[in-house]
């Protein structure tokens, strides 16, 4: 028996896991439950079996050894993102490489390598001590990249079997490869499309040029009426209930290492861009977005298409409810005459107001501890998701259960891209600060740490 | 033998020629030889034989036993447009299938079954009389379709081989079904495209909102600078050099019979619209327009995309050069700030100036008197071709020849979409029609129907 393991020995189990193509976008049944029961058979020691949803099973597991101790529940997804276009993989998507220090393969990073590390922790505690430091249950479940369609419904059926004092969310990823980070907060969504539509077909734009009003004129006033010339949202009432960041947080951000024009280089843009007023970070950490993801109709003919559409989503702050911001999108958008043609503007499912966990909660603190020790001499800095976990929202509304996104996954391993990678020492380094964190864990107050608790919710804004 | 031909005795002919599908935009050579070869073999009695170009073949052919007669070139192609979407056609598209006195086929009415009528007639001549009433010439392209890029070379390097006092284009469908009509006009043609990038490769909105500039905002800021809210085209210069209509082309045009409820009902808008201070057919007739043919970028995903595009057509009103409206539409667009993004504009090749014929033109009379013949009871109307022909301006400038359009499609025969067809009936109509003219212009005394020639020169504007 190997008496030291390292990063590279979880490697062909990682390749196990990444070798099943649970695409939830692509739904292929057979693949999605074979992951889900690769992944149970992970958990066999906590009973770990799958659950049916109304979509994907979500697989379920608890170890309860450690009475008198806080129970967490670990959450994490082993749904992955479609493989988008194959040439520009460099590797077979489903098929992990190693080189450099990188595993490549879908869902390496997001979320299969990182419910890997804690699955790992909990094998090693349960080898070595026979049990857990604390209680923990497990959720993993399989529509994380589709919007979680079924999660709320499956939680609050179950809310009882799954209540917990916090949960650990091993997907969010660290905010970038210089140093450790603990991400304290993650925007909301709210996703929506609009729609265009003139004639009942596309017409030769010269036998009908002058007749009828294009579509695509009318798309391109609406979104152009989306935002100022200076980068604001310019949707009146968008930013109502956005609180403007205090000295506090405006001192904090400053203090960490950043520059712009590397930035722009990395991204290849002539030139960065935003929300006047604030610096890069405070809007990439703290301000809400409206952005124009895709647009469509017609193509490089002489027509005039008979329908142009939009998809817009916005990353909201804090204090910005979804509907609310849906309703001034369409009220602005409303307020553009657009004769000669029908404008359709349909919300998406999956809304999510914005989450954030306050800096001073005892799972924040022991997060950075654990991330100290396992990366000593490195500052352990507060960042912000600037994506959405809509399951913190939930768990905090159901399980009066904070989360805390613990994930060994780096936010520039090209998730949901093409030649997604995880750094396989991560899986070491996850594995000891995971142990790190549950020991620390261990020692908390049942009850102190729930979203409720008075000596959190009064600091939470 | 027959003693007498109706147009359905012409249909098997054009099924074979339907039959090969010469698709220049897909451009298999051996296709489109063989249509090439197809036709050379119609003109046999012309010497009607096959010159290479730069691009597919043209057909050429000549009868030249009318001296003293006037001598007219007859144009048109040979090649079709590609099917487009094959479940939408209810037939297949390169079998002629006949259903209700319709003939179904791509390039049944543009432009094979135009070019077999006028073949078809000469034809008849040569078996009743032995010979043509005037000499003819025949010029058949092959690349029509995607905008003709050899026939200007091709032409002036043969200029003196196809000089003709007059052309007779078979191509440039006849306006509308409900009365018989010469088109004294067509629009002319600018397409460009514009493209705004942004980063190297397209962006998480989540991971990456608020950082930098989103290329389909910039996009769509240009794009509605480009007309008012109320339909004029905001571009500064755009309308220089355009006339306004006289009285009597308003009340030409007004004299036509229209209605506006009815077009709008056709074509399934809610309403009509378009430049204010003109009617619709003077906007369709007359007026220059600018369309947003096609827009695209990124998708319905969370992205900031790194590219947007979009392509852009003028159709052009006489006065306006393609290469000034261009310079206008860079400067507008450049006078936009585009900060954070890099925004290319290219003007694609093929721009065109507008046509136009005299209505008095010796031609125009005689197609007029021609169509009142064999449509007798209706009102021959001039209608203009919002579309655009550049070869008419290549013959005016070239050959000293003015185009006359005497085409038996009509414009309501889904030309470029599927289920094209030609309805039966114009196949004999059409020869019937392309006898008298021909008969008509025989009288003219050469040289009087030159492009130069003052009769004419003075009138036109």
């Amino acid at each position: 028996m190997p008496s030291f393991k390292s990063s590279e020995d979880y490697l062909p189990e990682l390749a196990e896991f990444v070798a099943i193509p649970s695409v939830s976008r692509e739904s292929n049944p057979p693949d999605m439950r074979a992951a889900a029961q690769w992944l149970a058979d992970q958990v066999s020691f906590a009973g770990g079996h799958l659950e049916e949803t109304n979509g994907n099973p979500v697989v379920a597991g608890e170890w309860l050894g450690a009475p008198g101790a806080p129970t967490v529940l670990v959450y994490g997804h082993y749904d992955v993102q479609p493989t988008g276009a194959l040439d520009e993989w460099r590797t077979p998507p489903f098929e992990l490489t190693v080189a450099d220090g990188k595993a490549y393969g879908r869902g390496a990073t997001d979320d299969k390598g990182p419910i890997l590390v804690v699955l790992k922790t909990a094998h090693a505690f349960m080898e070595q001590f026979g049990g857990l430091p604390l209680n923990v249950k497990f959720l993993f479940e399989g529509e994380e990249e589709i919007g979680s369609p079924n999660l709320p419904g499956f939680l609050r059926e179950n809310a009882g079997r799954f209540a917990a004092d916090l949960v650990i969310s091993a997907d969010g990823a660290q905010w970038r490869p210089t140093e450790p980070s603990v991400s304290i907060a993650s925007k909301g969504l709210l996703a929506l499309g609009i729609r265009v539509t003139g004639a009942s077909r596309d017409l030769h734009s010269g036998r009908y040029g002058g007749t009828v009003q294009n579509p695509v004129h009318v798309l391109a006033q609406l979104l152009a009426g989306l935002h100022s010339p200076d980068g604001r949202v310019a949707v009146p009432g968008f930013y109502d209930g956005v609180a403007g960041l205090t000295g506090a947080e405006r001192a904090e951000i400053a203090a960490i290492a950043w520059d712009d024009d590397a930035y722009a280089a990395e991204l290849g843009v002539p030139g960065l861009f935003g929300e006047p007023g604030h610096s890069t970070l405070e809007r990439l950490f703290m301000r809400p977005t409206l952005e124009v993801n895709g647009i469509a109709g017609g193509g490089p003919y002489t027509v005039i298409p008979h329908v142009a559409s939009a998809h817009v989503t916005c990353r909201l702050a804090p204090g910005q409810q979804p509907a609310a911001v849906l309703a001034a999108i369409k009220a602005h958008l409303d307020s553009v005459p657009a004769p000669g043609v029908t404008v359709e503007v349909t919300a998406e499912k999956g809304g999510a107001t914005a989450y954030q966990i306050d800096p001073r909660h005892p799972a924040v603190a022991a997060a950075r501890d654990a991330l100290a020790a396992v990366y000593p001499g490195q500052d352990v800095i507060h960042a912000r998701i600037g994506g959405t976990l809509p399951a913190t929202v939930l768990f905090e509304e159901v399980l009066d259960a904070k989360t805390l996104f613990f994930s060994f996954s780096i936010a520039d391993e090209f998730l949901h891209a093409p030649n997604e990678f995880l750094r396989v020492r991560r899986l070491g380094e996850g594995m000891r600060a995971w142990s790190l964190l549950w020991r620390q864990l261990a020692q908390q107050p049942p009850g102190a740490m729930a979203a409720s608790a008075a000596a959190t919710a009064g600091a939470a804004r």
